[in-house]
């Protein structure tokens, strides 16, 4: 796996290339999440026109749905969702504690029923490597245990040692040549263990690892502490993946801080309620003043819905709500993220991050801190 | 507007096309449904790949959703929905009469509520005009009085006079250049007033006739004697509109009655629900025999979808209710309709017409009566 990541650049940032077998993606990344074998609204020729080069499938919602045998035998996630390019699975860990019901935790792994028709299912280290197998993917994750920031510490801390010990049974059964391994750095927000979880698994030899219970509604000023605690003690050779985030000035806020990949349904969640990107923060695009505006939302976007449509077309189809909408206004913030990232990898490159980041967030106003906290309250309910 | 249609060949059946300021289309035609300034789904791009010549506009639906001064603002409804080929707007007699609420019917138009709001609002002959010129529709139809054919024999022949006498009057305010006006026969299941009604209207000089009335639940068999009876008498030189009908065995049939253009909301309504079109007739994409398939649902099919998805694949979307299954569905049964005309186009001017119709209906499964039927029941409950 030593051509596995390459950094092709690392003065200040951090610059490189993921080559996995079906084929490379560049660093630093944000993948697309495609959750039920679709990035939604979008085709894989949607996500090759929009720069996407490597996308995320859901293990969790792919094991109820087609089911991970069906897919294995139709040749693969790939295949039978007719994308070549790299592709991450996730461990469905998450899915498990945030959707499914009735979930009994062991050291032997997470007994579950489906949120879908109540079905009693087990998610084991053993069992979630062996159904990412069947998916193929390119990039598979241990199984681990994402807990809230806000949970007693002494619960994290077990949680915490239950992620090691599962990493540790992950690695174990691992046996496909063509999918890389990645462990989750858990630890809450007690930095001591953040550090303490990134060191016990760089120990272990994985050829990537995530930075995981972030993106769950936790303050910024936390999430950043929680990165920078992990990142000190990660391996500068191996690419580290910061999972659930995407807002646009959360990626370069992870980028300046060393993280190479992303991934988050932030930015098409958002898409389908109508709320699109700009250089100047996010827009509901159902606004009277884009309503009334016929020109593009964003003359400088290169994507495909600024380049045919106007402004008043794409509101006019999300006040009607016509299916339409859902797939141009995704493809319009995914463009908007995927570009972002592109600028920021030209600008390592080039020696000019630093202002490149300073003037996008000096222009673009930031979703306020009251609209994030209805999101956590939101996350939260659903996690019981 | 001599040179508006042309019938380039005539031995048995009729093969023509029509010029408009915005291209022209071929007849025998299929004009997808664009009701709110989209065909359900897709893109412009979308349409010019399945071979979309003309399509469709609901006046009623654009009156209340963006509203017709305003995409007048933006250009007309070509700019405004980026489609730059032939279009055909309704009059929104049909939907005042099917979705508004507490119409009020005079002589001089149709007092109705908006279906979203409760709005009043007054369609006059020469408001429809002015609306359908404000949206810049290459073809407009005259207001017309819709009437269940199993209405009352005074009803139908009164909504057959006020029928003419708006068309008349939508003559008489008709202003723009660009934009041929079709008249719309009526007179129920009446073959007598069918008759009438197309001498009458033709009598007045329009550049072409739509037959009305029709596709509402009526039985097979009368709907072909109404469109025999309107045909019978209306001029050979200029094109013959069959409104709502567009089932596969239908566009056959009406082609072969000297039909040559057609309008349905069934092939994109249906795929939205996962039934789709293959040459033995329309299939539940979701049935477990499709969840199996490894091969595309119709390997002969030159569709999109076909050509890049398989079965299986088109299935989960459908069971999962992913976005993309409505885009991937719909591409697949408007190309299938669309390809049945260009079938129908290139046989009528080989002169096989007659065995390509008798090869498509031999192996064709059509819909029973029962859900026939069922559609008409709902059709006369929306209609109170």
């Amino acid at each position: 796996m030593s051509s596995f990541f390459t950094l092709t650049s690392t003065p200040e940032y951090r610059r490189g290339t993921v080559t996995t077998a079906h084929g490379l993606f560049q660093t630093p990344a944000f993948m697309s999440v495609g959750t039920q074998a679709t990035v939604k609204a979008l085709t894989p020729d949607d996500l090759r026109m929009i720069g996407a080069e490597i996308i995320l499938g859901n293990t969790y919602h792919l094991y109820l749905r087609p089911g991970v045998e069906a897919i294995k035998k139709f040749g693969g996630l790939h295949k039978f969702m007719a994308w070549n390019g790299p592709l991450l699975t996730d461990s469905g860990g998450f899915q498990v504690l945030s959707l499914a019901k009735l979930r009994k935790l062991s050291d032997e792994g997470v007994e579950f029923q489906s949120h879908l028709d109540g079905a009693k299912l087990f998610f084991s280290p053993a069992e979630v490597m062996r159904a990412q197998e069947a998916l193929g993917s390119d990039i598979m994750m241990c199984l681990d245990q994402c807990i809230d920031y806000e949970s007693q510490p002494q619960a994290v801390h077990k949680a915490m040692l239950l992620t090691h010990k599962w990493a540790a049974m992950c690695k174990g059964s691992h046996v496909s040549n063509n999918q890389a391994l990645f462990a989750i750095v858990q630890g809450g927000a007690n930095m001591a263990w953040r550090r303490e979880s990134a060191k016990t698994l760089t120990d272990m030899d994985f050829p990537g690892y995530a930075i995981g219970g972030t993106g769950v509604g936790e303050p910024k000023s936390v999430l950043w502490e929680m990165v920078e605690a992990a990142i000190e003690h990660l391996p500068k050779d191996k690419p580290r993946y910061l999972m659930g985030i995407g807002a646009p000035e959360d990626l370069l806020e992870g980028v300046a801080r060393g993280v190479d990949m992303f991934d988050c349904a932030l930015p098409t969640r958002v898409a389908r309620n109508g709320a699109l990107f700009t250089p100047d923060g996010r827009v509901n695009i159902r606004a009277p003043q884009f309503q009334a505006m016929d020109a593009p939302l964003d003359s400088d976007c290169d994507c495909y819905t600024c380049k045919h449509f106007t402004a008043a077309y794409v509101s006019h189809l999300y006040r009607t709500e016509e299916l339409l909408a859902y797939r141009l206004g995704t493809i319009h913030n995914l463009r908007f993220i995927l570009r972002l990232m592109e600028g920021a990898r030209q600008t390592i490159v080039d020696g000019g991050f630093a202002q490149y980041k300073d003037g996008f967030l000096s222009r673009y106003k930031v979703t306020d801190e009251d609209t994030r906290l209805e999101q956590k309250r939101k996350w939260m309910e659903r996690n019981g």
